[in-house]
């Protein structure tokens, strides 16, 4: 009965989404000491305007680095 | 001021979606013994490919059963 | 697989509980179309100093109207 | 280390999305007494069909004020 | 970013719970392909009075299979 | 009708958690453009044996450094 929720970036990969959700599912079994089958997985997607850190949204800090490397990739 | 989330596969009927939220505040406001106006209902709709069971994703499981329904309809 | 959590007031009563986990269940499962094995509820009991409404702790609001319940009392 | 969960109407303007965000990281800085880069701010939009009030959807209340303001701008 | 949060029983020993939350934060940062660093884990305990499956409390499944075994055990 | 949840440390100070859930409903208030009676605030505490960052839970965090803190000032 476990419930595990994750508030992440979206995950593109398929193959990588499975491995995370298997991954965390045996984590929970083994420290619970319960069957798989009785974990379940929630994987909410943040976009990067939806998410901050230290009061700055994740799409603005994302724009900063880029502008910042466009610059010294510009020298 | 309760507030009920459910994480669940999304509704599209909306007819469905109305019965399920007044049964969900009906039931609060009956056991906590409050108005039915102080409940709120948050619908989280999780696609298949974001919920997984036992390690595996919702949309694998499905894919799994169509292949094993398909062979068997193809004999 | 749907989760349905409630941040609510304590419930004191077990048979109350029993009722309020039970018709969320059943309302979930109808609405679903999905077995009600499937359903998981969790109660997440706030205290109401842990609950503010309009910016105001639930705790602070009933000390209140207990106040005012017992100014008008003693008239 | 704190997470600060919103759900609440999708807010389409950015200006408003940063400004939400810085506030509710320093409010949560000054409140723990820790610094503003351990807060996370995670906003979830819930689209009006998918918020109920008082065991009805919102885009429905919506609906009847949108009907009624229509009958009364009819006369 | 990531939070990772799980509502599941009490874990009372301390090396399992330090166990839980190494296991989860790698598998996150290794999906995520992001430092270990940026990773949150939650866990939330939950009673066996405080979740339910199938619409009966977990503490109300144990007793009858209590009861059932203690029945056995008294043939 | 907008949530807002923080799992954070506990606040002993009450006048403390006052201002907390003022602030961050002024802000959500300001920011949704709706009125402050529709903002529901819900404090999660976790002890620090129940949060972890880059896979260590907070108390191994503080035990260490008091540790660290207590060689030095041995010297």
């Amino acid at each position: 009965m476990p419930v595990i929720t994750i508030d992440g970036p979206p995950i593109n990969d398929l193959e990588t989404k499975r491995f995370l959700v298997r991954s965390l599912t045996r984590a929970a079994a083994h420290a619970f000491a319960i069957p798989e089958e009785k974990i379940i997985v929630l994987l909410h997607e943040s976009r990067p305007d939806r998410v901050a850190v230290a009061g700055t949204l994740i799409s603005d800090k994302k724009e900063k680095r880029s502008k910042l490397e466009g610059e010294i990739s510009c020298v």
